[in-house]
């Protein structure tokens, strides 16, 4: 008999390729608000996969990717950034007609143009990054309510089938996600700046830090707040910064272009003693960080 | 009657100009546990004076800068770092033969090369910088135990009185705090690498993200955590900056030279997609600070 929720549903079957932490979530998120009848979830590790049916990330699973994919109305590609394009092209050919294929990887510009290139006619897929996250990492820590006020971008292309892009919207709105559309070099320019040249800056600081370090041997003594602040980012994953970095090479080298330009600047009145325009420096600092925090609630 | 705590006392009578947070601390911690036999605070508000007082920062205060000194066997000048020299200039003269004059100022280079030059036959200066703070600022937000476990470097010269500097380490490690000596440039190198650099890459970067944000509009939205992170030092008072890094500008501008030479290295890896070393710069960054978290412990 079908229950009330049958009018949530948004696409009834859905393939998670990937179930860890975002994996898991997504799949959580659907399951709770009943967006679909079933959730697959598709990986490589059996022991993983089962872990993610007991704590309720998936309905059922698959080792094997084809059939897996094979009645999904939405494909959600979960993997870390470079294996989105291996995995897409060996389920390309069993998506069903109709069906869409989202992924959540942190760069867009590279995976939405070979992805294109990989799916059939009638049907679509839609780059896809949601903004959330956490500490830990793996379907342990996956939360169905994880996307709550969450940014979540997609990055569909001209030819994006539109009834397509009006589900997968619905979708990230149901989960509680707010949805921004821009295109994928858009998303890339901004993500370089706001997320990996950070990374690149705290490596940079902490190589620079090092070799004073080896000079002096005071340095890190010293450190306080604002250095641990600086370099936190610096604990996580190489590989994933990495892949992340190489992915996304262009946009983040022009992100460090314009952010060295700045940094130049400052030590340019500073060499001048320019008193008034370093206060001023810091000052619109101030101001831009404000700005931010308005804007990014 | 003398007290048993009579035996603890460093400095019969210690003056504090400038009574805020490291002030306040200061006084709070030499009365705690009995180190001196009076802290005398020094100011230009008698409604601040008044209220450093009565959460028993001082136990007497002077708007007069030459008579608070006058009876101090300890000066500590706890202004801002622009006003030490100034303070000292109107004191100088009163200071008492054998006392010992020291500072909290952020940056040591400048301000000790003038304090010395200032100094009469039979005083001492000895730069210093206790490397503890907090959020707050103002007498209300000081502690006795603010400088438990904090490392305080003191920055003699090679003419320095050595009881003098005996006396100083005796009261910096009495308080709680970790003494380490330097010469005022090694400090001043480390400091703008650990401290000023980090607010000078904060800042670039904001002005960065908002020439993009006016570009394509969504820069802001997309930001998460690491971003806030590399910011949140940009929340600071733009005025403490200007001044801190005016009077380091030569060491704040080789850390930039030395900073951007290693993002310009990233830049390069990056450029020739170099995998292996990209990972090897990110797992470095990794190492580097663990650590830096060890030895700041």
């Amino acid at each position: 008999m079908p229950s009330m929720d049958e009018e949530n549903i948004i696409f009834d079957t859905i393939a998670v390729v990937g179930v860890g932490l975002i994996g898991g979530s997504l799949g959580m998120a659907a399951k709770k608000r009943s967006l679909a009848r079933r959730v697959i979830g598709i990986g490589r590790s059996e022991q993983k996969l089962m872990r993610a049916k007991i704590l309720g990330a998936i309905d059922d699973y698959s080792l094997d990717v084809e059939r897996g994919a094979w009645d999904a109305d939405l494909v959600v590609i979960c993997t870390p950034v470079r294996m989105i394009i291996p995995v897409l092209k060996n389920m390309a050919a069993y998506i069903k007609a109709g069906a869409v294929v989202t992924d959540v990887g942190s760069t867009k510009k590279e995976v939405v143009e070979q992805a294109s290139l990989l799916m059939r006619e009638g049907r679509s897929f839609i780059g896809g990054h949601p903004m959330a996250g956490s500490e830990q990492a793996g379907v342990e820590a996956a939360l169905p309510d994880l996307f709550l006020g969450a940014t979540y971008v997609l990055t569909p292309s001209d030819n994006t089938d539109l009834a397509a892009l009006g589900k997968m919207a619905a979708f990230v709105e149901a989960i509680g996600a707010r949805m921004i559309e821009m295109s994928p070099e858009t998303h890339d320019a901004s993500a370089a700046m706001i997320s990996h040249l950070p990374h690149a800056i705290s490596a940079s600081l902490l190589a620079a830090s090092e070799d004073l370090q080896k000079d002096l041997g005071v340095v890190f003594r010293m450190a306080a707040g604002s250095f641990k602040d600086l370099t936190r980012v610096s604990s996580s994953s190489p590989e994933l910064w990495r892949d992340i970095c190489i992915t996304n090479a262009d946009a983040v080298r022009q992100a460090i272009r314009l952010f060295v330009s700045k940094l130049e600047e400052f030590d340019r009145i500073l060499e001048a003693h320019d008193e008034q325009a370093i206060e001023t420096f810091f000052d619109q600092a101030r101001e831009i960080r404000r700005a931010f925090l308005r804007l990014s609630k």
